[in-house]
């Protein structure tokens, strides 16, 4: 398996594209994207658990239950939830991208990002909509990935080649996130393409089992947004032996999933909302992966860990402390805590108790933009990575003012 | 019932004080509490449920497992936490307490708050100790409030007045805490004290009830401390007949209990770190009380509700998110959504869908001190309060470089 790039297109027989339609005033940001596939694809998604669910998100649960699609149609800046038109207008988008590509609306995956409970308005996107489908290229998966963004200031994509059955296929995508960054199930919007043959069954049960280990384990601020949806086409033109039981070539595909998902997390947890550093939190020596998780995500998720990591203070006594509200049964005498980043690495805690060290070292260690926080508890085998990133005065100061 | 001065000292029979030890390196900052009762008092206490306890946790709870305490010592500036020799510091500070005012160490309660990690020393403890004894007195609860801070910006106390059995008590107590907020049974470090005659089992049935509704409903950053401590001493020096069983006069008593303890709770949400804004949440017409909790607690955590409130910005879309993951099980295609305070109260949804509304008038009522978030469920008869603060630059200020 090796990285390449391209996104969304970099599989076979995708294409894609993004636009300007005016649902954002400013008319430099393009806010509207679409991924057409050549031939009809299966599909898979996860979505929020959020009790308040976008308008967007039932259309496409009702489009994705017969396990196929060939297209998605997303929208920035308005995230058509919370308003007394939201169906109408989720199935307007999925209609008028179905007519201007010749498809049916049913095999339209249909998404909106943006702010919750503004009334939102068809008629920018009717206008945009034959410009959109006469500009998707093969080279169009940057101006969609520009397309969905709203606080992110890079756009997020990854892809990689591998083969199933000797066969070389590639799976690629693009996600947006960066505030209400705290997925359960799911994160913001997270669009996968594969030309990999794999059925609907085994497409959905790899995308849910990887979104445990991946986005449910990314944390920017706690907060769990109303649209979160992770969702995957998968149109067989690899002409791989179709992935259709568990075995090598499902563990194959799933490697590639899990690859490019994993690289989608940091790069959406290292452009947070203010964040100034990524923060990788490894826990070993769990009793259980499920330990280990709880461990790892109430670390990353604390507010006094994230404050400390921006100001490269080593304060593990906070780490300690998250570790100890995470909700594990856990014998607490026995963790150790390690800060490394590409600068060193340096022990502050062993057996539970403060170790001698230099504040010199650890400062210049905490300096650097990618810490991992290491914490091992020899309570068992189980371990498991969370993702996130520090809390900053930008944070406050992007989410203090965002909607007016 | 009525609300009067003298915080840990209000109630007959109460003594305290506050000193610089020498604990903390500013010779301004007071560092070392005591309070004492002239007479052996019934004690109650919860605790956090942080798996990782300070020391001082374990050493009180083992006095007062005779339902029995007389005096209360409690340091700032370190947590005694962490650290190789937490539990001798701890029995020491308690032995050199008791000797000092002629008592037994095991009618000592025990407390520490500061940094976690650091190495403890009896020594300033030891050195002060003579001259805190020696200025114990009735006008001392200033002193020792002051002594348990450390982030807090002001100290905070409250007591009232009430009757049992038509004879006059009085409960009063002091509280610490601005950040690491997040009581799970407790909070920071809360002492109260009492002289209404009530049995050790009736009082800390009244004080676990109690703190269900307040300290439980608290959350400065979702951080829950190692340290977290409510205690409440009675000295039954008030002479009323004692409160042995629930009835009229237990629920006299837990009234009084609970007026001071959410005085303490709005005091400390108010004085959370970097705060600007005092939030309060009341969730009514859920399905029951444990729902109303989810949700108002939900909201008051929510980092982008706190960011928005700082910023005045009238977002109420972020509390339909955070009520929507709360947990509960609602239809929220009937919420309201109310923002409220002494400068007006304006609807920003109604059915789960947004109205329009003035955004003038809306900063205007933004823009107090106190915000109220108001919340109708239409679901049941189940009504909660949270409390929390904004989330500002100075809590990332606070925070990036708390402990260097």
């Amino acid at each position: 398996m090796e990285f390449i790039s391209g996104g969304v297109c970099a599989a076979k027989g995708f294409t894609a594209n993004g636009i300007h339609c005016g649902i954002r005033k400013n008319p430099e940001k393009r806010d509207l994207a679409l991924v057409y596939s050549e031939k009809r694809a299966a599909a898979a998604a996860v979505y929020t658990t959020n009790k308040v669910k976008g308008a967007t998100l039932l259309v496409t649960r009702r489009h994705l239950a017969d396990g196929c699609a060939q297209a998605i149609v997303c929208n920035s800046g308005n995230a058509n939830t919370g308003n007394h038109n939201g169906p109408q207008v989720a199935e307007g988008m999925a209609a008028l991208a179905a007519r201007a590509m010749g498809i049916e609306p049913a095999d339209m995956v249909v998404a909106s990002t943006g702010v919750i409970g503004l009334p939102m308005d068809l008629a920018p996107i009717e206008a945009g909509m034959p410009a959109l489908a006469a500009g998707l290229s093969r080279d169009g998966g940057d101006f969609a990935a520009q397309a969905i963004m709203t606080t992110d200031t890079v756009p997020k994509q990854a892809a990689v080649r591998f083969e199933v059955g000797g066969v070389p296929c590639r799976l690629g995508g693009m996600a947006k996130g960066s505030g209400m960054i705290h997925p359960n199930m799911a994160t913001m919007l997270v669009f996968l393409t594969t030309d990999c043959a794999i059925s609907p069954v085994m497409l959905q049960k790899a995308l849910s089992e990887n979104v445990k280990r991946t986005f449910n384990m990314l944390s920017v601020d706690g907060d769990t947004s109303t649209n979160d949806t992770v969702c995957v086409l998968a149109n067989a033109m690899a002409q791989n032996p179709p992935v259709k039981t568990e075995g090598p070539d499902f563990d194959a595909f799933s490697r590639a999933l899990d690859a490019v998902m994993v690289q989608l997390c940091r790069a959406i947890a290292a452009d947070g909302e203010g964040a100034s550093k990524l923060l990788e939190c490894r826990v070993t020596g769990a009793k259980d992966e499920h330990a280990a998780r709880l461990a790892a995500k109430s670390v990353i998720c604390s507010s006094l860990v994230k404050s400390a990591m921006f100001g490269a203070d080593a304060n593990w006594g906070r780490v300690l402390c998250a570790v100890g509200y995470s909700g594990i049964q856990a014998d607490l005498d026995h963790i150790d805590i390690v800060f490394s980043s590409r600068a060193g690495d340096i022990l502050l805690c062993r057996d539970g108790t403060g170790v001698d060290f230099s504040e010199e070292e650890a400062k210049k260690i905490l300096s650097e933009d990618e810490i991992d926080i290491l914490i091992t508890l020899r309570d068992g085998d189980g371990a498991a990575t969370a993702w996130g990133c520090d809390l900053t005065y930008d944070y406050v100061h992007i989410n203090g003012d965002y909607r007016t």
